[in-house]
């Protein structure tokens, strides 16, 4: 497989905010450089109202973490910006992880406050991933949620990612295309993703092609000759009913059938796409092309395909592109990575961010996450964040109630427990063991499944619990009754 | 320099859309891979209804055609997908880059319906740049447009580029960075963009800073004491004015000003920015602290600067984050990549897509952009598309039309012209003397100072003339009569 990691090939150690290496120089001086530090990486809202998310992304910050080095370019890059002492930059130069991180396995459905990466480790350290956890884990997260929320507008139909070309930069099209295969997408238009991570490719032709030949019916003339077992033909170059539909009929019959073959499909990229699949249809089905799919690709979202299947349209395959790829309709995962815990003589002490505003206030600690299913339905029940010391008797009813209206209370029972981070590197030793991308892809899959419909629908989708235990939500307030009173 | 070519390092040669690897094995098979075809980048739209676009991404195109190499690795991937001929495996596998490109140099503003980019190569080599040349051009002057407008809100003020964390992936940080800074951006807090471009770099403290010491006032004094000449602080981790800014103040004073050291800035990182920034003002003025910026970094676009701009924010310093990296209220830049000419035994035959919407009807043959400006102040009068073989005769007024509207015409007086592109490579030979960054930068603020402001404005710019020759339109019109009467 072709190699795109981010070890010996492509070093991203550097891709870190420079207040990183500011910070992390000062800790140093100060003495306090190996002090252990928590830090969370949490979201405060699941992108366009949604109910979920998918968690994506924890390959790749396991491969930078292994490779991160800084090399002795970097070194003297930094030493010319005569602002590092030496003593930092030569703990920079002999840098390994020695901490220890817990994360949520990739395509496990996630919730708004839950921390879904923990780092613990000399405070150094744990400032120096931040960047690079963000990044990764934010994008992925965001494509493979996005497209989750694609696949089921298209409600079992096969949805493919076609977005390289609009995608933000050549990693957005890579692990963008990675990413929607862990949300649900059957396949991919980028070559280089088959080729390194195994995902099915597909792609017929542009309008370049029917545009060569200019006279399209000699065009996929050309290409069901070229193609017999996988012709799939582009029918709106010129117009869809009057000449694209009729011409890959004749194809289909004086070509393909001939041969003994069929024509896979046709694909339409641009116009009206519930008035042209239907007309399609009907044509293709008069001419007794039944077999034969309709693929639509042309500025397709969960909205639209909704919008198309409301007005009856006949499309059997989904090429989805720039929406996706970039989830054009709310671009961000707001991921953050926020100090929760530093080690004082062997104690863990809590550290809070206050704001304004009571729900933005983090949840300090070092924690751990509980999801609670249905015995019988296996239906997730709600999550509950504890402190890391704490264990669920499954043998007693438990009642959970909301962080922050805190009358609003619900007694569980009958349930299971699952903790929902891994350990994922220990002491600096990676423990995991990497699933593959298929059994991500099935992961997620499962999750979904064990999800209500309330949680999962597009239109206010019923808020999932995610609730903090007693013990946390006393040492929360404790914590900021504490700042209150030092104003 | 940091190593993050497209080259060695990291081969993109596969990504690529498949359809071109279908294409082109057909078109070889068929005999005629290598006539010589043109295809045309250009895109429909400004993004926002903006009036102007900036061309960025040039240079990693270059980067990637010079590395442009099918490996062993990829000869047998694609072979074990058992649908490409051993002929075409051969000849990607001898694949060199043998055509011309012209091209838009980075950092020169761009209007809809112009190319700009232009390819002359055998068909299969010119199909398969369409997706990296339409994935690098669309993202880098997506950002670089984005930048622009986010710097003419801030009207002089400096705008510094925050995004990493929500970055669309690794490039999207690195090369998003890169085209913020064509598009005015002063610097990046991203490392790796400052070893490996040369951007400058910034960045202080985080709030874990703070929450590591707990006391506010004794993690501003030991930030303080480690970076006296480069000394901003954050102070919104409890409250900005109750807190943050008195502790600030009080380290200018009994830390900074016994060394004989000044207060850099403070920066605002939530909350209103408007009434915070100017209490923060008069706060810091009151206490002799003047020449403290003020830096805010939480949620900016052009939109919230120019809203907290009317409300009398008193703001020095914008870092400007997710809003401005992934473009977010507008993220794809819809460049498309057509045929718009074959060749046909020496002559250059014109070749069209034809369009429901006449808007969308591509501009057909080989041709060229000629700039139009005024001899006396400089200014941008109008582009003109033309047949490749056009020359302006700059002693003679020139009438442009609107070439869907043909009734509005406007005379053209004492003006001189420019070629628009640039030869970048001819006969697969590199023949473009590449500008550095800082080159660029300064060519695209040449190019806005050389724009009227009812283009650059942001509510309801005017539309910038793109007009096409009389032979153009001719030659077009011709083509589309044509293609009706074979209906």
């Amino acid at each position: 497989m072709k190699k795109l990691d981010l070890t010996d090939n492509r070093n991203m150690s550097m891709l870190m905010d420079f207040y990183e290496l500011t910070m992390s120089n000062a800790y140093l001086l100060d003495g306090v450089g190996e002090k252990i530090a928590y830090f969370d990486m949490f979201f405060r809202k699941v992108p366009e109202q949604g109910g979920y998310a998918i968690m994506a992304g924890l390959e790749q910050v396991i491969e930078y973490i292994e490779g991160l080095r800084f090399d002795e370019e970097d070194i003297e890059y930094l030493k010319g910006l005569d602002i590092f002492n030496d003593k930092f930059l030569n703990y920079l130069s002999n840098f390994r992880f020695t901490g220890s991180i817990y994360a949520v396995p990739e395509g496990t459905l996630i919730f708004p406050n839950e921390p879904i990466i923990t780092v613990k480790a000399p405070v150094i350290e744990a400032q120096l991933l931040e960047t690079m956890i963000l990044l990764t884990v934010n994008h992925q997260s965001l494509i493979a949620t996005k497209t989750s929320r694609i696949c089921r507008s298209a409600d079992g139909r096969s949805v493919l990612e076609f977005g390289a070309r609009r995608a933000q930069g050549y990693d957005a099209a890579i692990h963008g295309a990675r990413a929607a295969y862990v949300g649900g997408a059957d396949g991919t238009a980028t070559t280089i993703v088959g080729e390194a991570l195994g995902i099915p490719v597909s792609g017929t032709m542009a309008h370049s092609w029917i545009q060569f030949y200019e006279d399209e019916y000699k065009a996929f003339k050309k290409y069901a000759e070229y193609y017999p077992d996988n012709c799939t033909l582009l029918v709106d170059t010129y117009s869809v009913l009057k000449s694209g539909i009729p011409n890959a009929i004749r194809v289909a019959k004086e070509v393909l059938e001939p041969m003994g073959k069929r024509l896979k499909g046709v694909r339409l990229d641009s116009g009206d796409m519930a008035y042209l699949s239907i007309k399609a249809r009907k044509m293709l089905d008069e001419a007794g092309l039944i077999d034969c799919k309709i693929v639509a690709s042309n500025s397709l979202d969960e909205y639209t395909i909704t919008s198309l299947f409301n007005q009856g349209a006949k499309i059997d395959v989904f090429g989805v592109g720039e929406r996706l790829i970039t989830s054009k309709s709310a671009p961000v995962f707001g991921g953050v990575y926020k100090l929760v815990a530093v080690e004082e003589d062997g104690d863990i002490i809590p550290r809070i961010k206050i704001s304004e505003n009571v729900e933005k206030v983090s949840n300090p600690g070092y924690k751990k996450v509980y999801r609670f299913y249905d015995k019988e339905s296996n239906k997730f029940l709600a999550d509950v964040i504890t402190m890391a010391d704490e264990v669920i008797n499954v043998e007693e009813d438990y009642v959970i109630f909301d962080p922050v209206f805190t009358w609003k209370k619900k007694t569980l029972k009958n349930f299971y427990v699952k903790e929902l981070q891994e350990p994922i590197f220990i002491d600096g030793k990676l423990v995991y063991d990497i699933p593959s991308l298929d059994e991500i892809k099935a992961h997620a899959k499962e999750q979904l499944a064990n999800t209500w419909d309330e949680i999962k629908r597009f239109e206010n989708p019923h808020t999932y619990y995610v609730d903090l235990s007693k013990k946390l939500w006393d040492v929360k307030n404790e914590l900021i009754e504490k700042l209150k009173e030092n104003k």
